[in-house]
């Protein structure tokens, strides 16, 4: 069994694979006492080499990495792969069943009409389960402490979309999820379904919809009052599927939709905005002030996928796929249904986060990984794309419209910034920030941890798991008020 | 929690710690068909922080590797730290609470008489169990395929023995296991205990002896008429533990002693013959012609070990530390007491192994990890030995008195040599030679396969664990007919 030799799978892309128990990791400078939780994260990760010879980074089985920080200030470390319907059937065959990255066509006779989800993109908790979540699936429920999984999660038959997004959102007064299933009937389809999840994990609303166009969407916004559908031009079509052709392309002739609805509303109560042909797919945050609704995202002029083409067969522009701080604003009152966008910074960055206790409501500041463009940074061989080759972490004030960062050191990547409020009512912004650090080459991977109100200072301290992680993709803090971090000693 | 920054803690010597699953470990090269069944390792990984600030490598954890080369060609990786009696309770305290090498009175007040082993040097396969070996204590059992400790064994109470060689030897016609213990009434104590164990793993006989002093008796041999007990002069004394100094001091000024007795003999049977000065620790095999008995071993003319300082106050001689391939050979029939010393070979090496089927029978080939002092090496910056720094394998022919030997390339460590018999009936020499290649600086690590009848060729295929793992010490193969080697996937 051997890897390809692309860059996809060597270097610091190389699958890890290692499904491990690390007692009492070592840590270098000394970690704040109010750090006390879990922190899952998730990556792609792939057991088997790829059934067409080679693959997209986003294609990997999903491998859980948990780092648990205990009330007496030991952490434990532990990885599991999700045990996907996927990857029990490739494991018992010895080899890759499932072909191309969302493309049935390409799979095994063996396989064919097996969900294909590889739960590798989103990770959260609720309702006292872990849910590894992959956008073309249903979400798989898995032990919070023992990372055994117990299965793909429908709701007992209650979901009907045949997806469910890897970015849910909450809110933390009602202790709702929220959550789209797109491309819902079937690759490439335009339906969406969304859905409230009340807090014990039970489908309390839903909705269905048609986007405008059949496409991505990663990611949407929760508000207090409203749900918004950001359809950006990441476009799909069954026919390419069937051609063998990339599942996305990108299509620079069409504008991004947003569609608008009541939080607990119907099809029916939809409203589509209209705004220029752009790139985002990952929110800060979502709030509204009476009838002006604010989503915050990383927005970039163009494609930001190069292995997902132009439509137009126009070339990647690496300049165009640099995302930046923007924010989209809807006002309801206004008829001629178009939104505004500002842009706030010139940073290059993604996966943008917020404090989580804060989504659906106003927050003053964003966590984001970003590109320092005068510092030393690798360029993504695999991908040609910044979202790759993350050198500094930033946190963006959107009061102040001004970025504080720090330069994660060379031969380093950074992962997606978690930030850890100090205690259950500590005002925003005083806590932690933490983020893997892939070192390229180098037998270990770093957790940092830094002081989230002096973020240029560096870290307070570094976590060392004594393992080289692949990069991963979300992760999410699990506080220990909301669930106690036991220790996993045996 | 931070291990100290010595060189023992750094570098290619720093704690691993993982206790990880692997399935389907990639392969560089062509495995051979006949390569089934189960690689086990074991090597010191210290779990915390030494107790006393810094620690010799010797001191660690056991952490016990699994490589399962199951029927349809599959690799699979296991790795199990032995659940000692110390690692529970640190593991409890999170912190290191027994002390030194051998030195009860270093420990933590709360774990004195407990059994301070760590099961870090040996490992083998016997009446169905695995056996993790420290010769300070009892054996301890593991399952062979989940690797869950069972405990320390003493054989219902039958093993008086307050110790246990991490160097059994076995009978492959009887399926007999032959023991010793030596301290075995306590630390510094001259008595050694043997052991004959039946293949149901129950004492079958049972000798007490007394060395002429007391010291290491880290290997013996057995043939198919005798046992011998070398008493090599790395010495011990209760009074230096009590003063904290080392437990083992090299004594230049007395000879080396070998104990013969008859296979099952008693203590009034034995008869003691005297040589030079010499170190010698790793016996390839011992066989007898009629009343001529040979060991084949790695002598050197001084102290190995420089954290064992020389009782004279005589400093570390690196050339003197340097094992040869030699051979003991007692007669008799001699009336002088004496013994002879043939040394065969000027390559510096260690670890020797034969076919594990010949043991107690006359063998050809000896395998061996070697120094080539022409080609790059690695001179350990802990110990200044050559031990941990070989960047050879050998093959000796004890016919024709040469070697053959593969060089490992830059930047890597080999660990000990072991040879596979093509098949059941395969003729001496014929199968292959796996060891574990440690590459420094990278995150992974290679087992080396080679066709051990070609060793200048090097490897057939390197099976790679993508984790870096610490220097182990000595391994075992339990070849799928004597024990199935399923696969380890879930």
């Amino acid at each position: 069994m051997r890897f390809p030799d692309s860059p996809v799978f060597t270097g610091y892309q190389a699958p890890s694979r290692v499904e491990s128990d690390i007692g009492d990791l070592e840590v270098l400078g000394t970690l704040p006492p109010e750090l006390r939780g879990t922190f899952y994260r998730v990556g792609p990760d792939p057991q088997f080499p790829p059934k067409q010879g080679n693959d997209i980074f986003f294609n990997g089985d999903g491998l859980v990495h948990m780092l648990r920080f205990a009330d007496d200030g030991r952490v434990d470390y532990r990885s599991r792969y999700v045990r996907t319907d996927k990857f029990v059937a490739e494991r018992r065959a010895g080899r890759a069943l499932f072909g191309a990255y969302r493309n049935p066509y390409t799979d095994d006779d063996s396989v064919k009409g097996m969900v294909r989800g590889t739960a590798n993109t989103g990770v959260c908790l609720h309702a006292d389960k872990l849910w590894a979540l992959k956008e073309d699936s249903p979400p798989v429920l898995m032990d919070p402490e023992s990372l055994q999984t117990l299965g793909y999660h429908t709701f007992d038959g209650a979901l009907k979309s045949k997806t469910f997004t890897a970015h849910p959102h909450f809110d933390s007064e009602t202790g709702e999820m929220f959550a789209i299933g797109f491309a819902a009937k079937g690759e490439a389809t335009p339906d969406i379904a969304y859905y409230v999840i009340d807090k014990d994990g039970r489908i309390t609303h839903e909705a269905w919809i048609k986007a405008p166009y059949s496409g991505m969407v990663h990611d949407f916004a929760v508000t207090k009052d409203y749900v918004v559908f950001p359809i950006v031009p990441i476009t799909s079509n069954e026919a390419w599927l069937r051609q063998g052709r990339p599942h996305y392309h990108w299509d620079p002739r069409v504008p991004v939709y947003m569609g608008v609805m009541p939080r607990y509303g119907r099809a029916e109560d939809l409203r589509w905005f209209k705004g220029h042909n752009r790139y985002s797919t990952h929110i800060f945050n979502g709030w509204n002030e009476g009838r002006r609704i604010f989503v915050d995202t990383a927005v970039a002029k163009g494609n930001p996928f190069p292995f997902f083409p132009d439509i137009t067969g126009a070339p990647f522009d690496l300049g165009a796929s640099a995302p930046h701080v923007s924010r989209w604003i809807i006002d309801l009152d206004r008829t001629d249904d178009g939104f505004d966008e500002e842009c706030y910074d010139h940073e290059v960055c993604e996966f943008p986060r917020v404090d989580d206790r804060l989504q659906t409501r106003r927050h003053r500041y964003g966590y984001i990984s970003s590109l320092d463009v005068f510092k030393p940074w690798t360029r993504s061989v695999a991908t040609e794309r910044p979202m790759m080759m993350f050198n500094s972490m930033s946190r963006f004030d959107f009061e102040e419209k001004k970025h504080e960062r720090w330069f994660i050191g060379e031969a380093s990547t950074l992962e997606e910034v978690q930030f850890v409020p100090r205690s259950r009512d500590a005002p925003e912004g005083d806590g932690f920030l933490i983020a893997l650090l892939l070192r390229h080459g180098q037998p270990h991977t770093d957790l940092a941890v830094l002081d989230a109100m002096n973020v240029t200072a560096g870290p307070l301290a570094l976590v060392r798991i004594p393992v080289r992680l692949r990069p991963g993709l979300h992760g999410t803090w699990v506080p220990h008020w909301k669930r106690p971090a036991n220790p996993l000693r045996r």
